[in-house]
């Protein structure tokens, strides 16, 4: 197992706000590199606002240019109608590193979690608090940023099993 | 109101088959272009069938350069699970044309059968006799194929209050 650093993206999606954060890590050493959210107008038609996920996600992997990429794999509670609405943003998002020869892993809500805060039905409260240790540099402005580090931070515990399991596909 | 030929390329997103139709509209005059699917493979991970719809439809845009867009917008009669699934293909299918600067109009499914056979509630079967009628050059393969279609012919028959609703956003 090569020790060398890697960054890796970690993508919330989401229609109104797609959160993304991004951290380098080397060994079992973590650190911050930046998060932010792309927001999208409800005015503005679907296309539109599926344009600006995908232009506002290429802007970060351009800018970062992450060699790993991680997205929540929702575990749906939501009706129909917010099921597809997410879907439509999270397909962009799995879109995006894919198209940059980037691998993407999905990992269960309760898992970043347990990761995270150790339980897996800990609060948005205590996973901001835990993000604030794990990473101090770290700033999110919103919890979506937040969330996204979050599931960075989950794929940089779990990426080795992760990725045998997608070099033995 | 301009007479002259436009292409439309409809699109009935699905994450196993993706269904698309290019059509020219001229006028009331409608003629056939081209139509197939992009088929991605189930077990394949998510992202790479992600990709796999993108390529396609990409290609197709390419290759028929179309001047306007629809897709079917869902009625959501699915479970949350199908509607997630259903939710990305559909982003990645309204992105493409979004993308290239192509309009994308959204009809529900009803007004697309009501278009093409007469009745809200016409079946896959009329709908497939109607487009041989309406586009008898049509050979459609497959059944998405044939929805794609007949999204497009939906779109030429709407498309001028649709463009005009556009405009005035």
């Amino acid at each position: 197992m090569s020790k060398a650093p890697i960054r890796i993206l970690g993508i919330d999606p989401g229609l109104r706000r797609t959160g993304w954060g991004v951290i380098a890590c080397e060994g079992n050493r973590l650190s911050y590199l930046a998060c932010g959210s792309v927001e999208t107008s409800q005015r503005a038609d679907l296309a539109m606002r599926l344009l600006a996920i995908h232009d506002g996600l290429m802007r970060v992997v351009e800018d970062f240019r992450p060699d790993e990429a991680a997205v929540e794999n929702t575990f749906v509670n939501k009706d129909a109608g917010s099921a597809l609405k997410l879907g439509q943003a999270r397909g962009i998002a799995m879109l995006i590193p894919a198209r940059a020869g980037i691998s993407v892993a999905e990992y269960a809500p309760n898992l970043v979690k347990k990761t995270i805060v150790g339980a897996g039905h800990g609060d948005k409260t205590q996973i901001r608090m835990m993000i604030g240790v794990l990473l101090p540099k770290a700033d999110p402005q919103t919890e979506d940023a937040a969330d996204a580090l979050a599931i960075a931070v989950c794929h940089a515990h779990h990426r080795t099993s992760v990725l045998l399991k997608l070099a033995a596909q």
